[in-house]
């Protein structure tokens, strides 16, 4: 094979050029770590997004997840106390010649493999003259390591202004908002409140791709729980059985690294996750993603190591996600799961003098919080990966295969020729199910086989052509994205059977007559 | 009455409340200018942004309008040459004793009346100098009038980082990736670009409530379009015969002011309007906004007057909301419309030196942008206040009239008593109708009628009660939030009965038998 560009490369060209997602100011040369959604990855992004709000938020009756939707702007009060302030820093280092800056463990690492998350920049800075680390780029000596905050900063209000940040994570919000939502939904614990929105961290190397960006979206559950009730989470026998991959810290010390498979139940009654409420989001988890068509054998929970984790954790553990990348996998941080305890909540009681306990059964306590928090750029990059099929293996060109809950156009609509009525007829039909509420495409141009792979090309699912036999017997055909066969339904029918295709409640054999 | 509290005063008590909306980061003060919606504003606002989605988005079939989401950081350069670095300015006088900062333009208007938007710094100092206008909180000389940039800034990238914007409006986004949406869809002109998200202007005096907010968000339409067919709009038969309430510039210099209303059509030919394209938006604004409880009675669209109006205009209209305020309505702009001619498209390839025309039939041409532009927290306020409803009048506690479309809860689902297996049935079909896509509320707290009035209180529609008779028979009650009359349902019918109240498709006393 003569094709030499990676997977990734072949996603990012046909992203851009058929609308999933472009640089932002992209005419203005773009803006590194930020990037706008296009009208197909728009719809992708959206999918996703309600998907997870009806798996994790809506439909979730005991404990109820309230949705909240808050400011990205905070205030300097808010962060100081957080920690942000103060402890959300990367270390880096320039080269004084070619003036590029690198994060410095990252440096370290490409050069001596060494692992060296926490180490302050002192350390950072021997470890690079010890072993005559000099710039990736321009191989001259690097300067002294230094500490750079990743927050965004701003000024609101007038004269000089006043210092805010743009938020660094949606947690926050959460947490400032405990008491309010927890007094105005009546609410007693557990709970769970949930959002999803932007963060910004200024990243000092923004990678290709939307793995590492500037502006980015998360989906975030703060579930506040009793902390004796921890291993009562009232659905857990729901997801108990279901299996999940963890690799521990004893198998990421082993050569290879070694992950265990074992159900939600045994994880917490073995003491290998924390508790039951932390075990049932790595259960949801794992189901979720494997519906997003991420392959359940290329993500694996890890557990964090103690560098790697704050003072205050009852464990965290990473859901990550292999991407390919030759002979050597590119591991993805997807999904934080954190089990906080009463951190959060007794840092701002303590910082802003607001009473941020609950009274439960008469007593007043401060909940401990079980956090997951996906990434929602991150996830659609690793769908995008998964999901993409090469050329030329079962057909002449590329395509996507995503799952249908989440594809960004569901049907595309098709006249066989533009005369004799068909393009009025496939418009009728085009114009009714967009009226209905499916994303649908109308492509009347080019060759029925080119209007195919263009279909496939952004991975939409199903295809409808009328022709001939349409304007006789008002019939239309519907052509399935994974296996290009054919079947004939009554046009009256279409609707019901392509929602019924789409939820996956039929076979496509059973859709209507084979063509 | 002994009730002083303005309406403003009492939504914004009952929005804190019960979790609509909560100033961000209360507990350490709040922040001007942003807000957090609580759980029961963020369903609220959810069903306002799909309904706008649904709306003017979504069905639209020809032309079409995609939908992007862009990033809120940007470049410099994007807001140099789109004007906002050199004019996107307000006034600011400071009073050097009390060192309260105020809009020039407002402390003017307040003190004489006298309208001044457009003068600059050295003429509204002359202004406050020649009538001897004074602090209006310590009554001091004010100091000379300065020039503010409303955009907040931040700083991008290592070392120093570069200077960038968080956008001070959605727009930017569609003119950017103009290009890019225009070749991936392989479209045509006319076609639109659509956008939701979050926008930012450092305003000098956020005001109570969500209509002066320092991050805010936007729906905005910019739809694209050969100058020479903007009289050919391919729905405008859909909305000729609506009838627009427009306050001319002729009409706001008489005394009173005074509102026409004219069909979209006659204010075409009658050339009122600039367009076609321009009066379809006018009409399906006043279509909408009516759908979502705002009294069509009390908004009008305003023609800008010449110094309001950017020199390449050709027409701006401002929707504007009168809310009660005692004696003198408070006039509020909701959505901007502006007729914005080949100036956007034209000054970023100017800029960008990128070639932004389009090929239309062998012809090169710069697209010309009609746009309509909406505030989702202004709407909201103005929605909150317009159904509000007086304790008093037809029953003793506050209550909100949202139609059913925006209603954050929909239905709500109590046991009659909290014995004899009801609870559990009651929690039985809560459960089946959260699984089923309702956004539900179960309370069993306190007499029946307390539930009723709490779920008045956040507007809920309907109310379902399960009671003997329930145990019995399996029917439940509906109850009607506007009548408060009730009717009985067998329980299996709920869904399918509870769907077509929602959508309207049905009066309330054909539901089910009267109780």
């Amino acid at each position: 094979m003569s094709e030499k560009r990676s997977t990734l490369d072949k996603v990012m060209e046909v992203s851009l050029r058929r609308g999933l997602v472009f640089p932002t100011a992209e005419i203005y040369g773009g803006f590194a770590g930020v990037y706008d959604f296009g009208p197909i990855g728009s719809f992708l992004r959206e999918n996703l997004i309600n998907f997870w709000l009806n798996y994790f938020v809506k439909t979730e009756v005991d404990p109820p997840v309230y949705l909240v939707s808050g400011g990205t702007v905070l205030p300097f009060d808010v962060l100081k106390a957080s920690g942000h302030v103060d402890h959300f820093v990367d270390p880096v280092v320039e080269c004084p010649e070619c003036k590029t800056e690198f994060r410095a463990d990252h440096v370290i690492e490409d050069a001596t493999g060494q692992f060296v998350e926490g180490l302050d920049e002192q350390e950072l800075t021997r470890i690079i003259r010890e072993n005559n680390i000099r710039c990736p780029n321009c191989d001259s000596e690097l300067a002294d390591v230094t500490i750079f905050n990743l927050m965004l900063a701003t000024k609101v209000g007038g004269g000089k202004g006043k210092v805010a940040f743009l938020r660094p994570e949606t947690a926050q919000i959460m947490f400032l908002d405990f008491k309010r939502t927890a007094t105005s939904m009546r609410a007693k614990l557990p709970f769970g409140i949930a959002q999803v929105g932007s963060s910004y961290r200024n990243e000092i190397s923004p990678r290709k791709g939307l793995i590492r960006l500037r502006e980015f979206e998360q989906m975030e559950i703060e579930m506040f729980v009793d902390p004796v009730t921890l291993n009562d989470q009232p659905n857990f026998a729901e997801i108990e059985k279901v299996k999940i991959r963890l690799l521990t810290r004893e198998g990421q010390d082993k050569e290879p690294q070694e992950i265990i498979e074992i159900t939600a139940d045994e994880a917490v009654k073995q003491n290998i996750l924390p508790n039951q409420y932390f075990a049932y989001y790595l259960a949801k988890e794992t189901v979720w993603y494997t519906r997003c068509g991420i392959p359940r054998d290329k993500f694996r929970f890890r557990h964090m190591k103690p560098e790697e984790t704050p003072h205050y954790s009852g464990g965290n553990w990473d859901l990550e996600i292999e991407l390919p990348r030759g002979e050597k996998a590119q591991i993805v941080e997807i999904v934080g799961n954190a089990y906080r305890q009463a951190y959060d909540l007794g840092n701002h009681a303590k910082h802003s003098g607001e009473d941020l306990s609950i009274d439960q059964d008469g007593e007043k306590l401060i909940a401990h919080v079980v956090e997951p928090s996906f990434g929602v750029d991150r996830s659609i990059h690793c769908i995008l990966e998964h999901c993409f099929r090469e050329k030329g293996i079962d057909r002449d060109w590329i395509w996507f295969k995503f799952p249908n809950v989440i594809a960004p156009i569901s049907v595309e609509i098709f006249p066989l020729m533009r005369k004799d009525g068909m393009p009025e007829t496939a418009k009728q039909i085009y114009t009714t199910l967009k009226k209905a509420g499916f994303n649908a495409i109308y492509d009347q141009a080019g060759s029925i086989g080119r209007r195919y792979a263009r279909a496939d090309e952004i991975g939409c699912p199903y295809c409808c052509t009328i022709d001939y036999t349409t304007l006789d017997d008002n019939t239309v055909t519907i052509r399935d994205r994974d296996t290009m066969k054919q079947v004939r339904v009554p046009t009256i029918e279409l609707i019901d059977v392509l929602r019924q295709l789409l939820e996956e409640k039929i076979e496509f054999e059973e859709a209507g007559q084979p063509v």
